[in-house]
Order: structure tokens, then C-alpha cells, then sequence
């Protein structure tokens, strides 16, 4: 792109920009302030920059889960707000223990070493590790024809790729994650030792990525150990299987499962100046895995949540409603932390309107997914014409976000921040998300666009 | 982001998928075939890894330039167009000659090596480089206020930030770059010896980014160098002057204006069905450049807009109209390319009624920007529910693209991609314009998303 040509893109931007500047109304003008401070003035990438280069990894359980909690306190802290506080949730432990250490040992005997990465929850391998054949699968009913005569004693490989025809990469993931989550479960029912499942990314490269699973009803005596490979070394275990089926997959771990721990909800809030006692939330997760430093996921949203109630402190916005930032403890592996807000509000009866989650990525900010009733989607799209200068387009009815959903039935409205999916699961959950991936305006306007949202359910309630 | 809750999101955007695929249309089954295929079948990154990573920097007259040619050429050649040709221009050849070297040097004689990039069309400083007192300005009205007491024998430092405020980041650096454009005209008419122009990135990096200049109708006798420095160099050079007003900047520079050589555009064509003799154009700028690999500006529009006829192709569509690709030469440093297209479809009377431009970066794409009338805006306006499925949304009017614009009185519809501008000129011009910042599927969606517009634009024709 050249310069010369600029001032006609120019003249358009500015066109655009001074026909909603003719007709400037309250709300227009206080989300201009939003944005420009935002962008000009903002905190979240300073916040974030700590969370993830001072703390790094963060998961459930930690020194640096712990190390977090109390860094957003302080910063809470300094924010000068009505009230900062923790609030007590146990957590699951889990650890990874020492690097895992994996190879395909092919009939020949040469070895091939792979990258794999425990999942969250798995057991450790024997001592000196396992090594087994192994059986290709691509879905629960491929395993369940295949029966245990042809799985017993075999590590399953699970390796369905996430469907690269979904424009909405969060919609391929919901696609292949059964077999993360629950492929142990299911390959133990015929015998299998052990599970190897395909990262969950589009990207091919050689960082697993982990994530949470489940054992379900398996009694504990029958756990097999499980990891996810990388996208490269799955379609080199592939290529090789068909060379060579006899080939071996040998994979030593030692993550273990410890005693529930002591943990945190971090909440920040600013009391109501019209209705003190109708609450609204806005929140990302404070935990994060262990193999990258949980940049995206969640430190984004949780530092963008942050942000929300700094820009109204800032602006010398006095909210109506009670505006409340909830960092959630343990949404990785337990979603504890969301639970037990949930069950707090409503055990202390404490009116709940709106909470809006932030916890897929830092990315350029294109809209909302709603889930409440079609009265107030209808008022939050009448909102739609503020945001247009902002490039945030998407009011689409769906999934909010894992730690607030919890509170469904109990609250009018829940909303998730809708980022540009298409970079979140090339990082998610593995090695690469980290710090160098975010970037400092796409964070920024994604606390704009929070703050904005937040600002409105402020201004004129839930239906 | 955890998985056991997805299968919400996952019915949600079922539903919306669903709710199109129960009214498809002829256009709507074709939209999502061309989705699908650059998806899962495209070729568009393994072109553009060819052309950053074996061939890098194709700056006019470069030999890189003219292997990017040979390879295109090449390609365009193995898809079965109906013509494939080279396009002979003359075009400018600036050379960088040897890495620049800069410091700063106070009073007190302590010396801080910064970083700097020649800006293209600048003359060399003197062999042995250039030691200056520094002015620091931020607009050419303060530079004619100072007038030339003030500036006579220094180095004019251009220190005017892109405003973050706006949204698209175009607008920012539209409102930023004269001072790289046409500062060493302004200060050579006040005695400057040289012009230091702060890098056009809102990224604080030690990156310098280069970029076009002109010294205009400054007599040859009057040019000065000229450089580009780091945000981070800026920075420093700026808080340093405040401290010690007196300090010098050292630069060295030995890049060189030569004569014109002779350089290609490249074009395939797929001729019309039923208008062999109506034109439609998909293109992008084939040199870049010369500190990156030119992968986001523009290897990225040249791939995609050979990729949309190799989409037609592969779908085995008959395009109503002729279908051209042209890989522009020049844009950055001259606009040759664009120029001789121009012109010789003027001089063969060839009809040509719509082009579209790629030229923003290979990023997620968000609309387009449309250059033509009222009637042909409205009927590509009512295309929008087609392409809301795949997140485009902007259908604004404005600026198309450098190398199709010259066709501008000759053309019915100039339209240019709008991909997400968040992350572009963080890269832009500099030596983090390279392959690794390439999103694969980012590029694909571009590729589609123009493959489709084509589609109706030749299923249509314009108004």
C-alpha cells in the first residue's frame, strides 16, 4: 500500500466519521470516550504484559495461580474503587510434572521422537513409560466397530482434524474436542492402555495443545494415561501407521492428581448510584494452562475486564447498577470458580442483570453472542447503529462464556465477546500462547467494545 | 475457552447455518464452494511461501523482482488459463546499498546506536556519513514557522505519532505520512542537511519502516537524505533532545537512484463465455519492499487474486466475461504497473467493467471499499446477506486500490479488499513484513471472499 493515494480513503473515513459527529448523541459521544481513552490511555497491556511475562502460566492450584490473585488485587486496589475482594473457592490440583517425553519406534526399531503434552487430568504412564501398538481412529463409533479385540492392549490414536470449513474456528473446535475430552474414557471400555489425541488446532506445526479431560464414569482402577500429539506428529504417526502398522508409540508422563486446594475468585466493584442492589459483571478467567504464559487465554479477558471498570473510574462514569469484575478461578479444569459465584449470588439472593465474559482471545473485537430472551437481543441490537464505527458487527444468539453461564436462570442477560476466531487455536492451549502473540490495539478495542456494552445495560437495564 | 460447554455455540451456529442451507440459492451454493475449496484445497499460502521465503524482497528492478515475475508467470501457466502473458514497463530502480547506520551522540560525546531505513527515492549522505544538530517538528507548519534561522544546517526530525484514536488504521497513517512523503522537500527549502521521519507503525519496535518519498519540484542540487527511524528510536531521540537540546545525529546511507530497466506486469486470463470482449480484473502488486519479505504488502493480493481464478477454474466455472489476474509492477516506488495497464487498455479500447484490488494485508477480511456510482454500490450492497455468513460486513465507499485506481473514467466498479487493519502497519514496509505473520486461513477467507465478489460482479455485470 502506498501513501499518495491515502487522502481519498481519508476523505471517506472522515466523511463517515463527521456524519456521526453531526448528530452526536449522549451515547455516541460516551463511546467515542470510551474508545479514544481505551486506545490512548489504556492499562489492559500493561496489565497483561505482567500477567504473562512476570507470572506466566497459571493453572488451578499453582504458585502462579496464587501469585495472580494477589496481583489483580493490588491492581484492583489501586483502581479506587467502592470494594475489592477474594472470594474463597477450592480448586482442583493437577500437575504436570517433568517435560513428557515421547517416540514412534518402528518396526526396524528406529525411533522417532514426537511432541506430545499430557491433557489436563490424565494420569501418569508406568515409571518408565509405555509403549504399545497402536490403532488409528477418527470418531467413538470407528472405536466402538472396531471392539476390543482390535484395541486391547493398544494405544488409541484419536485423529479427526477440526473441520476447516467452519468459518467460526470455535464452531471446528466444538467439533473434535469429544475426543480430547472424553477419548480416554471411551478407549478404556475396550481395553486400550493409553490415548493419544490430535491437537486441536488448524495450524500444522509441532506444539500440543492441551486441555481439560475426562475419565467420566470409568472406575478409577481403569484410568489409561492420555496426551494430545502436535497437528505434524499426528500426520507423521498416520503416514507411518500406513507403512508400517505394526509400529510402536512409546509416551512417559508424570503429571498427577492432588488434594483440592485453597483458591480465589479476585472481585472488584463500583457501587450503584441508582440501584446499589442489581448487580452487573463483567469477568474473564485468571487460571490458565501451564505450557504457554495464558496470554489469550484468559489473561486477555481478564485484563480487558479490568479495564472496563478503570475507563468508567477514568471517565468519572458513576454507574447506575452496581458494576462488579469477577476474575474467575479454574475455568481450565473445574470451573469452580464460576460455580461458586453462581451459587453465592444466589444463596445471598443478590440481584444479577447482566454479565458479560471475555475469554476468546485478545483479537480484534467483531461483536457479541447473546444468550437471554428475545426482548432484550432486541434492545442490544437496537444498540448496533453505536457500534458501527467501531467495525463491531455480530448480535448473534449463542454461547456466552464457560464462568458466567452459571448463573443462567438467575441473571436477565449473559453475553460473550466475540473476537476474530481465526488465530485463537493455532495458540490455544499450548506453548504459543504467549505475550508476543497480543496485539496492543486489538486488545484495547476489545476493552472499548466491553465497556461500551457495559455502559449501555448500565444506562437502559435488561427488559 | 473450555470445551464441555461448546455444544451450545456449536447448536447456535448449526442453526444459523441451517436457517441459510434451507433457502440456498444458486449464489449461495456457489459462495460456499468457493469458501469451502480455498479452505480445504487452496493454494494461495504455498504460492506466497514461494514468493517470501525462496524469492523475499522484489523491489523494482531488483533481480528478486524479476525471479517474482518468472515464478507467476510460471504458475498462472500450470492452472490452464486461456492466456498467460508479460506486460513490459519501465520502471524506476532505487538500491538500498549497504545496511544504514545511525547513532546519536551527546554532548558530552556518548554515542547510542539507533535504528534507521533509507527512505526509497532518497539520495546517499556522503561517504562518510552525516553529523548533524537535530530540530524536532511535528508538522510542516512549525517547520515554515521555525523558518530557516532555525533549521539552516540541521537535521529536521519528523516526530508527528499515527493518531491512534482512529479506527481503521489507515486513516492513522493517511494522517501521518507526508512527513515520510514529502518531508526532505519541506525542510530542503529551509536549509536542512538531512530529514529523520519517525517509522509510520503504532507499534513501539527498534523496526525502522521505509517507505516512498519525493523531493518534488526541490532542485536536484537541493536534495537531502533521507531516513526513517524506529517508534523506539523516535522515542529516544526525542526525550534525549529535551535533555540535551544540542546533541547530534550521525547517519549513513549509501542506497542510489539508476536509470530505468524494463520490468513486467504479469496477467492471465480466462476468456468470457458469453463477453469475451468485457473485462474484469483481480489483482495485487508483485514488488514489495526489500527489508521484509513483502508477504503481507502485497505477496499476499498477489496470491490471492491467483487463487481466485484458479478457484474458477478448479470449480470448473465459465465466467460470463474475461477474467484477468494482473500482478501490478512498481506499485510501491512509481506505480509503473498500474500506469501501463492503464494506458493500454485505453489505447486497445478494451471495456473493462470492474477490477479489484488486494492491497491491505493478508488478514482476516472484513468487506470491501467500492469506487464507482451510486446504482452499482446499491447492487452490490444487496449482495450483503450472502456474505454475512462468512463475517464480511463492510460494504463502504472509498479508496479501492493503487494500481487499478489509473483505470478510474475507464472502469464501470473499482473495489478494493478490506482486510482487518489492526496488525498492518505494525509490519508494513519494515523487516517484520515476513512470511511468519501470514495467517493461513486469514488468507484463504481474502482469497475466497474476492473469488466471490468476482463471482457475482460476472454473474451480474454492473449497472
Amino acid at each position: 500500500m502506498k501513501i499518495k493515494l491515502f487522502p481519498t480513503i481519508i476523505f471517506t473515513f472522515l466523511f463517515s466519521f463527521l456524519a456521526i459527529s453531526q448528530n452526536p448523541t449522549k451515547d455516541s459521544i460516551m463511546l467515542k470516550k470510551l474508545y479514544n481513552t481505551a486506545l490512548t490511555d489504556g492499562k489492559a497491556y500493561e496489565w497483561l504484559d505482567y500477567l504473562s511475562n512476570e507470572i506466566g502460566g497459571r493453572l488451578s492450584g499453582s504458585v502462579e495461580a496464587e501469585y495472580a490473585v494477589k496481583y489483580t488485587e493490588a491492581q484492583l486496589n489501586e483502581l479506587g474503587l467502592d470494594k475489592v475482594w477474594l472470594q474463597p473457592v477450592m480448586v482442583p490440583k493437577w500437575t504436570r510434572g517433568f517435560k513428557e517425553y515421547a517416540y514412534i519406534e518402528g518396526s526396524s526399531g528406529i525411533k522417532t521422537v514426537t511432541h506430545i503434552s499430557a491433557l489436563g487430568g490424565s494420569i501418569p504412564t508406568p515409571n518408565l513409560g509405555l509403549k504399545a501398538e497402536v490403532i488409528e481412529v477418527h470418531s467413538f463409533d470407528e472405536l466402538a466397530a472396531l471392539g476390543k479385540e482390535k484395541i486391547e492392549g493398544k494405544i488409541v490414536f484419536f485423529n479427526r482434524p477440526m473441520n476447516p470449513e467452519f468459518i467460526h474456528t470455535g464452531y471446528a473446535y466444538g467439533g473434535a474436542s469429544d475426543q480430547r475430552f472424553s477419548g480416554a474414557e471411551h478407549a478404556a471400555k475396550f481395553g486400550a492402555v493409553g490415548v493419544i489425541v490430535r491437537s486441536l488446532s488448524h495450524k500444522m506445526d509441532d506444539a500440543p495443545h492441551t486441555g481439560a479431560m475426562s475419565y467420566g464414569s470409568t472406575p478409577e482402577s481403569k484410568y489409561i494415561p492420555a496426551a494430545a500429539i502436535s497437528t505434524n506428529g499426528a500426520e507423521l504417526l498416520s503416514s507411518l501407521l500406513k507403512l508400517d502398522p505394526n509400529l510402536k508409540f512409546y509416551f512417559k508422563q508424570n503429571c498427577k492428581i492432588w488434594d483440592d486446594v485453597l483458591s480465589y475468585n479476585v472481585i472488584g466493584e463500583i457501587k450503584g448510584s441508582v440501584y446499589p442492589d442489581r448487580y452487573m459483571v463483567v469477568g474473564g478467567h485468571l487460571d490458565s494452562w501451564d505450557n504457554g504464559d495464558g496470554s489469550h487465554d484468559d489473561g486477555a479477558g481478564v485484563t480487558q475486564s479490568m479495564e472496563v471498570l478503570r475507563l468508567f473510574k477514568k471517565l468519572n462514569y458513576k454507574p447506575k447498577h452496581t458494576i462488579r469484575v469477577v476474575l474467575f478461578m479454574n475455568e481450565e479444569n473445574g470451573l469452580r470458580g464460576g460455580r461458586k459465584y453462581a451459587e453465592e449470588i444466589k444463596s445471598k439472593n443478590e440481584k444479577h442483570v447482566f454479565a458479560l465474559e471475555s475469554d476468546s482471545g485478545g483479537f480484534t473485537p467483531r461483536g457479541f453472542s447473546l444468550e437471554t430472551d428475545a426482548a432484550n437481543v432486541a434492545q442490544i441490537r437496537s444498540w448496533a447503529p453505536l457500534f458501527e464505527p467501531y467495525f463491531i458487527h455480530l448480535f448473534t444468539e449463542g454461547y456466552s462464556g464457560a464462568d458466567i453461564r452459571p448463573m443462567k436462570g438467575n441473571i436477565d442477560v449473559l453475553a460473550g465477546l466475540q473476537p476474530d476466531s481465526q488465530r485463537y487455536f493455532d495458540i490455544h492451549h499450548s506453548e504459543n500462547d504467549t505475550f508476543d502473540k497480543i496485539n496492543k490495539r486489538e486488545l484495547e478495542l476489545g476493552a472499548a467494545t466491553m465497556a461500551s456494552l457495559m455502559y449501555l445495560m448500565d444506562t437502559y437495564g435488561a427488559k
